[in-house]
């Protein structure tokens, strides 16, 4: 039978005779008017929002189970007005939210989901493409092309590497290693798999004891184990020992393991130490072993000229992470993963299904599905492109200096503070340190001190994230609790550092009296 | 040295008095007077899009390398316009988008990030909170565990499935395998790994033939190696042969092998078909495997109330992966992973260096990083509860329903063309048919008709996308190349079916009369 075909295209409708909202059919999406009224209100929210954020507190205050005990245990049965969902975003969303876009985020890395970023990612949700395939989404394939392109040359790595976007730097680390794990001789992972193989020696991933947790995890993820990380100490100054790498590598070859990869760092998640990766690439060069470089948040950092030596020896990794949604003002989430030998990584994962089959005309254009786990993918690219073009290569830069400016105060602020004590060097933005009552210097390592010190910071730390002016995060280096303030927010301005320390040491002054009675039977 | 604090806020200023964006000094962000001008055009340009979306062919027109011709090699030095960039995005980038959003898209499967779902990632990626832990972002955590809630009530799992959103399914199948190789008695995955494993046997993991691709990307990822994949045989209608599943374990047992879990399809890739999960749940439960079900497709279909059935057995599964982003309108990324014992999936990923740990008031809340590989997470759920919430229970169902009737549409016009044939059943709103002359019915069989018949519905299939009307996709069943129409779009209409089936009955005709000559010999 014969289905008459009708005319493709109706002819466009005036937005005046769009339907009611209230008339909608009960297929087919809202109204578009409901789109650009409603969204119109989410542009205004979100201009007030950014203009004040500090009219929240920056760590919420809510309780956990709080929020979701003011939301109904079910879905409405018929569908809820915009403006109504808006008003519990509003009311009931927001003061739950840690409000990573306040100039007091200080925690862990702060970051910036730039307006050039937000705008990207309205428009990527408004295409919806699926980038799996370049013939399911063209634009975002190549975009994502060039979008890496420009990002690889701000940060002055090799022309050879090639790149992909993945969600964060976890699955990027992992993905990476997955390629270093099947580009060991003889192994062939990929179909054989890691058990029953008696042939095979046990693998061995050096990375040092400040390296990130998702290398454990990717680790884990593998089917390497956790046993098959080896932790390689750390010079004074948190970077990697390669003298130790050295050893364990002639150690685990002794005793019959396999080393296969080293994981370098550019900016610890502790305090953005440096791993010396010219030295530990040379390692890697003698000793064959995959390179991978995570450089999630320090490697943005090279987009300042005069920081370009953060990357040094990177030409010579095998594969590197940087996150723009870290430290280079675009939303969550965007982690580059770039490889130097790109065919090892999609011949791990390349798989291509019948129904994913395209037509020779598009074989030589990369589907972005065989650069990892994930065949859905979301364009990722456009709000990188974006926020690129939107402040160019001279504007990044400039907010990135202006974030080590605000870091060297605050360094600055705490060396010259009798009652703080900075841990570690900033080569970048960050800044670890601890409130140290002036009268307890030199006494740091008798036992009670060390301690009593410890709960002071830890007490310190949840009394100044109660006010709700700052968040600041911690860390431990060598047994010392130690405060981190870490820049990265667009929106931070020197006020805020100086009201972090501040801060830090009018609570610490006061929890030294509190506490140095009971903790070491004296008072200060 | 003390640095004396400053106020924490400044007055709020008035938007009138906002920077000129000519004079933005090169630091901070771009005004919020950019955000609203620029989004208010981005919002007019969607709304536009959304309602035209037919003004562009679906599959875009470009060659591969086009776009990435056409943009600069480098970025600019200095920052440039929003005006500029959107101009190039819609003169640019929107010439190379292949249209998710046409409603002639009928390949894959087709989807719909709806304006509620399209408003939640705008308000999402502003506020651009990382919910790794419950403390960076109540709001996201509890959030998700409500929206996964209500997801879960209306597609009538059961109460004990706790969930967690992935970006896809590939990762939440992933993960789920994780979880299941976790749960393999003595064999600490996670700490030893799977290699020099003597004592361990290799693990078997069971899919259909018709499984996804990503569980062989899973296998790989996980070091299991495509090897340890068990391809179960279909029966007619592309469901798992339950008594072929027991024979392989049973083989595979006397073998020295270890089965370890079986991966259920609800709404196959190729077909839709749905495995007989009841079944397969008894199996599971007999040999003590664990049951994960990839519902990515067809799980929404659920929360349609005569549909309840086709996730029986499912209340079973050890995991679920069901895809928003699929079939309940939500954009890009958004993968529901439900689990019914999540303290084995967090176990085998939980992790918490120092530096994310939180105080002990926090300890019983969720930490949704320990959920998965990915550290960094965006708010994905507040387009899912955005979506649920404007349309309601009531109203999702509606619109899944619509879908199931396009397709009984579409099937019944194949069945009663005596030049198309269906391929497999239609147990959800994908069609699988080809183009079958009629004067060749009875003849599919004979190898040169076989082949011609594939080269023909090749080509019907590159010439009817060609057209720019509808975009189709394919797959093969039984050595048969065939057709898809996959209805997945809410602007999708019951004219762009029959324009569709018009369409490849027209170029099938063509085609079949100047190629049958070469192909058999004789003229139709």
């Amino acid at each position: 039978m014969s289905i008459p075909p009708r005319p493709l295209s109706t002819p466009p409708r005036s937005p005046s005779i769009q339907p009611d909202p209230s008339n909608v059919p009960p297929v087919g999406d809202l109204p578009t008017s409901e789109l650009t009224r409603h969204g119109g209100r989410a542009l205004d929210w979100i201009a007030a929002y950014l203009d004040h954020p500090e009219r929240y507190p920056v760590l919420a205050r809510v309780r956990p189970g709080e929020l979701r005990a003011a939301l109904p245990a079910q879905a409405p049965d018929a569908g809820e007005p915009l403006a109504r969902i808006l008003d519990d975003f509003e009311q009931l969303i927001v003061p739950a939210v840690t409000h990573w876009n306040h100039p007091g985020f200080l925690a862990y890395f702060g970051i910036t989901g730039s307006i050039p970023g937000i705008l990207g990612e309205l428009l990527a949700a408004a295409l919806n493409v699926n980038a799996m395939l370049w013939r399911t989404a063209p634009a975002a394939t190549e975009l994502e092309e060039v979008a890496l392109g420009w990002l690889r040359d701000l940060l002055g790595l090799p022309a050879a590497f090639a790149g992909s976007i993945q969600d964060t730097a976890s699955a990027s680390s992992m993905v990476a290693l997955a390629a270093a794990r099947e580009a060991v001789p003889g192994l062939e992972a990929r179909t054989r798999g890691l058990l029953g193989r008696p042939d095979q020696a046990p693998l061995v991933l050096y990375l040092s004891t400040e390296a990130h947790s998702s290398i454990d995890k990717a680790a884990i993820a593998l089917g390497l184990g956790t046993d098959s990380l080896s932790k390689v100490a750390t010079d004074p100054d948190y970077r990697m020992d390669v003298a130790d790498l050295e050893r364990r590598i002639a150690a685990d070859r002794a005793a019959g393991k396999r080393p296969f990869a080293v994981v370098a760092t550019v900016g610890t998640t502790s305090t953005t130490s440096i791993d010396p990766v010219p030295a530990i690439a040379a390692v890697c060069g003698r000793e064959r072993l995959w390179l991978h470089v995570d450089a999630a948040y320090g490697g943005s950092a090279a987009v300042v000229p005069e920081l370009r030596h953060i990357l040094d020896g990177c030409q010579y990794a095998d594969s590197l992470v940087v996150n723009p949604h870290k430290w280079l003002f675009t939303p969550m989430d965007c982690s580059a993963l770039y490889c130097r030998r790109p065919s090892v990584l999609t011949g791990a994962f390349r798989l291509t299904p019948e129904y994913l089959r395209t037509t020779e005309a598009e074989a030589e254009a990369t589907n972005l599905m065989d650069w990892g786990v994930s065949l859905g993918r979301r364009f990722r690219a456009l709000k990188l492109w974006m926020v690129m073009r939107a402040y160019g290569r001279e504007g990044l830069a400039a907010r990135i200096r202006e974030h080590l400016r605000l870091a060297r105060i605050a360094a600055t602020a705490v060396d010259a503070a009798a009652d703080l004590e900075r841990l570690a060097p900033v080569p970048f933005s960050t800044v670890c340190f601890r409130a140290r009552p002036p009268d307890l210097a030199g006494q740091e390592d008798q036992e009670g001190v060390r301690l009593h010190l410890n709960a002071l910071n830890a007490a310190t730390l949840e009394a100044v994230n109660g006010t709700g002016e700052v968040f600041l995060s911690h860390t431990v280096l060598r047994e010392r609790t130690t405060l981190r303030i870490a820049i990265g927010n667009l929106r931070t301005e020197e006020r805020h550092v100086a009201r972090a320390l501040a801060l830090v040491r009018e609570h610490a002054a006061r929890l030294d009296r509190e506490q140095r009675p009971t903790a070491l039977g004296r008072k200060p």
